[in-house]
């Protein structure tokens, strides 16, 4: 494309998703149906925190749907569809065999502004799912964009068994010491400095270091914010039990993080 | 958890986002603000194929957004926020500095049951983005749940870096089978055939022999489709320029499928 070669910004590249994180703690979520497919979005659903009502006649449950409510991780109710489901519901999710229901629950949800995913009819749905990865904060989400549903699951497989294994340590460890560093360094005027500041730590250490930092070595850690420098693993070490931190090398961002080293 | 222990089905692990593909082709996005941040959502949005509509004086244009207002690839409306900007939008990402411009956005789009995302205040976003990997029809998205962005991005380069270097083709050539697979084989009561010989078939081949499959392999692929089997690699190559089939071994699904073997 002409316009690829005369630019310098990123060229378009159409035919994808908009693959977003979406917020669903704490607010209510419909699933109609109660089946296998259900099964799954209701477990994508509570790991995200939403407030799953479950609308399926009680012979219509999987034993994993089943199990969910016998264990209050959702609410039941016991019967088919009714529009007034979807009263308060912030997206509704349909999984159920009836081409008729399901259609009617796209068309009352579009036409209030409710995000709805019928399973299986492409049409019908402001969004798709994927596989996806999960390791403590950490979620990797694999889509083929309706191509290959079963390759997806593969390449998410594959993805997993090259991650190392305590990656969503790590990254809990970096969100802990950002957490730390607002607390010793609250004013919003400070934000560039605390930004460049966590770039610097995590181009400082690899996977393996970061997760084996203590709470006394992200204490220890902090106490180079002032400077805006960032000590190596050594230093950052020596710093135990009080070690003198005078005259030790600092590291100075010259080196990359080196992610599974 | 006593739960976890108890059941055979998987432990809910709350804390995470919905994680979903929004499909936004041909549907109006609003964007507010022309800066590097905004430059990224619109790149997202032009690659999910929306109608992006940006709002932003033409001084808050930074060059990439500029750039892509000068192709046309965005809609311009070159002045501040106004409430209708909202009328018939499907999203609104909002990255401006003004906090109070921020939350009357919010405010808005929340009364209309518009999704929203207000760039750096995360109680004002009803979705979050994440650093995505694409390759044709695959998109991998990477989610640190807000703990650490710049090794989300870390993350993405990393899985880049390990798969497959034709990850996508091989994706697009398990797509175009499945599309000639329901031409020859369309009737909705053959489904469970359909997706059981696709399974089969994903097993069969390794990406590289996948993405070396020819038209010709194609067809001659799916002569195997009412038998319900399919062929070896080696088979399948001998089918080429009208090999004959007979007595050939075919592969009984007893092997995986050798990601990046």
């Amino acid at each position: 494309m002409a316009e690829k070669n005369a630019s310098k910004f990123p060229a378009v590249q159409g035919g994808g998703s908009l693959i977003i994180a979406w917020q669903v703690k704490g607010k209510k979520v419909l699933v109609v149906g109660g089946g296998e497919v259900a099964a799954g979005r209701i477990l994508h659903l509570l790991n995200a925190d939403a407030l799953v009502t479950v609308v399926s006649p009680t012979s219509g449950l999987c034993p994993e749907v089943a199990f969910r409510v016998a264990q209050n991780q959702v609410t039941h109710i016991a019967r088919t569809f009714q529009p007034s489901d979807l009263d308060d519901t912030t997206m509704v999710l349909a999984a159920v065999d009836d081409p008729a229901v399901s259609t009617l629950i796209y068309n009352l949800a579009h036409s209030r502004n409710i995000p709805a995913n019928i399973a299986d009819v492409p049409p019908e749905c402001d969004f798709y799912f994927g596989s996806v990865h999960r390791d403590g904060p950490l979620q990797i989400m694999v889509s083929t964009n309706g191509k290959g549903p079963r390759v997806a699951s593969t390449i998410r497989k594959f993805i997993a068994s090259k991650l190392p294994q305590n990656a969503g340590q790590a990254i809990e460890a970096v969100g802990a010491l950002r957490v730390k560093l607002r607390e010793i360094a609250p004013r919003p005027e400070e934000g560039p400095k605390r930004m460049a500041w966590m770039t610097k730590v995590s181009d400082a250490y690899s996977w393996e270091e970061m997760c084996g930092l203590t709470e006394e070595d992200m204490g220890n850690l902090l106490k180079w914010y002032a400077s805006g420098k960032v000590p190596s693993l050594d230093v950052l070490k020596s710093m135990r039990n009080n070690g003198d931190v005078s005259k030790l090398d600092v590291f100075d961002g010259s080196f990359g993080f080196s992610v599974g080293a």
